[in-house]
């Protein structure tokens, strides 16, 4: 809170001066709206879209209850989940400080995927509370996006709500910026004339987000991904691992690496910080020759991309100033447009890989150094991502349409 | 279920042809959608209503909490919250067959009181859980507008809800349908030149509207009202009376009637149904000269119009094809709408009483037998129970603004 906390003067009653900050300015009031798609003008609309003729659609689905997703907007529609806990860089600063980056992610979604969304943010904080409360409020939506949920929680509360609903649930931390970063990874390594096995992978960060893109990696033919926290090297030797670090342990790190983040990026061909902390430019330098490198902290990345630039191939980072932006809203529109089209019970890892090469596709015929990925304004995306996602949930046998 | 059920061999792929019944044509793919209200078109647009931008709203909510209202659609926004226990004459139908009618009902909302509404089916029955995870939603809302959940359980839900949250809790199958008819009891006495505390009525039907009415008529002064069940007349001499019933027992029928329906009905000036039942025209044949039938059921009322009307001097019911149409339409909207306006912490007895009023006044200068209530459609309704109710909450000191 700075300069545009002020007591304005103003007409406005809350000691806030929205002229003075724009985004102050576009918040107020809210960012969205409901709207009726069907007219209510007079009796006979009535009649129809509320009594007694909606009785007979309430009834239908009584007895047929797929009819649901027909005649209800209920399979175009998402909830975005969050208790608040871990919102942005901010952390953990509750659900009605969360609720304008909710109402963002649900604008996000109508206007890049045509996906009807609707904050949810949540008191409570027990796994099993959220669970419980999550899966009760399932009828009424056709997936749910859990966001800005603190790690380690948001692993057990996804698998666990996933276990109870049979709509697709997707911790947007950890898988949209997992399909992103593997699309820019892909083509990354297209450019240079390497395969993904041949690439060595230094993660920094062991929250949501990094144990996702690790987890992607490896499931796409990655040569070998080390995962590092604030104190090294995720690896077995270790006995100060949570459960699921523990779990990363297992899958990552098959070079037996040990020590530092900084011992681990040497000779290693990819960089991809989702740590919020900082590199030093020295380990970058160590890295292998053409490296790649993601620096992708928000606002601050973990090196600044001009220095990365003197020793990466690639860089890429999470701001839109800096070219090859990791941008989630690349993928979480298409992925639930995708499994909603077709009514898939779950998102899976498939469905995950092939939205990312859905979205490495897009640029696949004018990469550069400059452009892995594609802008988050790019029109061919969504349309991709969606028809790769509905294909992949058709070929897994989760698709019920 | 009957004739719109068929396998019609058409593109539709679920058995139902919407060709052949006009209530399955305009629900299909639901009877609403989300907007954004701000625009999302390029990068600039994106770094004020997502990151960067959105932080500082965040962060300016975190330190003053109030500012949630000025800069999220929370306080223009009511969750449409149902269990499916009760859903309009069809009963227990669950919570996704229920769904039609919470989109009904959210669109009224928009179009009536400029509202935003968003379904919420539970998947849950017992009272803990649905007021636990209904309270766990509140951080999400300006209002919560309780429907279609069973008597009994509908009271306590409410009250403990309440209880819980610092936002409005209302259960509109109660409050709204006491609301209208209270309206409508006013300008009936009015037309005839009798005062509301010279009137006798008998209410048919002790669920959640029959409770909710007898409640407002004892508040709005009535001279005496006495609720009858399946059983006959609610007294406090009966031993089979549930908590509310035995509550309902004793505020009301101060006359210490006993017996049936029927017996209740001699000499009074008010039947009010809501029932579902029948009332045989002996009965309402020997009501007070002049009585007013007020026969609510749906589709069908207690008695026909046409046959109440040979011996009642206003008649109303719960359809639009006869006059005098008991519709909550005419008080949920404003209702909400005035308690956002004012951030009111709950509506108090006071603010209902005010909706009647006001709802009533919009008549006042046009009464006729036939028209002791606006149509759903006036458009002078809205605004005037929207500006009575703020009016009343500020009176009350419930408003927050």
């Amino acid at each position: 809170m700075a300069a545009e906390i002020v007591n304005s003067g103003s007409d406005l009653d809350d000691g806030v001066d929205a002229s003075i900050d724009p985004a102050f300015a576009l918040h107020r009031g809210g960012k969205m709206a409901v709207r009726a798609t069907v007219p209510v003008r007079n009796a006979d609309d009535l009649s129809l879209a509320y009594t007694p003729g909606v009785a007979k659609v309430c009834s239908a689905i009584a007895e047929q209850p797929e009819l649901v997703h027909d005649y209800t907007w209920k399979s175009q529609t998402v909830a975005v989940v969050t208790d608040g806990s871990a919102v942005l860089g901010l952390g953990d600063i509750g659900p009605e400080a969360s609720l304008p980056v909710m109402e963002g992610k649900a604008i996000l979604f109508k206007q890049f995927g045509g996906v009807d969304a609707v904050p949810i943010a949540l008191d409570c904080r027990g796994i099993d509370e959220i669970v419980d409360t999550v899966a009760r409020l399932a009828p009424s939506f056709g997936g749910i996006n859990l966001e800005d949920i603190s790690a380690p929680r948001c692993f057990e509360i996804e698998r666990r709500l996933q276990e109870r609903v049979d709509i697709p649930v997707f911790h947007d931390d950890q898988h949209g910026t997992a399909v992103v970063t593997l699309a820019a990874l892909r083509n990354a390594a297209r450019l240079r004339g390497v395969a993904l096995g041949e690439l060595r992978a230094v993660v920094s960060g062991s929250g949501a987000a990094g144990v996702a893109i690790a987890r992607i990696l490896v499931e796409a033919g990655i040569g070998d991904v080390t995962v590092c926290d604030r104190r090294g090297v995720v690896s077995t030797g270790r006995a100060d691992l949570t459960d699921v670090k523990r779990e990363v342990a297992g899958f990552t790190n098959r070079a037996g690496l040990s020590g530092s983040l900084g011992d681990a990026l040497a000779g290693a061909d990819v960089f991809i910080g989702v740590s919020g902390g900082t590199v030093p430019e020295a380990a970058v330098a160590r890295m292998a020759k053409g490296a790649f490198v993601f620096a992708m902290a928000n606002p601050t990345p973990e090196i600044h991309p001009d220095v990365a630039r003197r020793y990466a191939s690639v860089v890429a980072t999470g701001r839109s100033d800096y070219p090859n932006q990791i941008n989630n809203v690349l993928a979480f529109p298409g992925i639930f447009a995708g499994a909603l089209q077709v009514r898939a019970a779950r998102i899976t890892e498939g469905m995950k890989l092939a939205a990312a090469e859905a979205l490495a596709a897009v640029v696949a015929d004018e990469l550069s150094e400059e452009c892995v990925i594609p802008s988050p304004f790019d029109e061919r995306v969504a349309p991709a991502v969606t028809a790769a996602v509905a294909a992949a949930a058709r070929a897994e046998g989760v698709a019920r349409r």
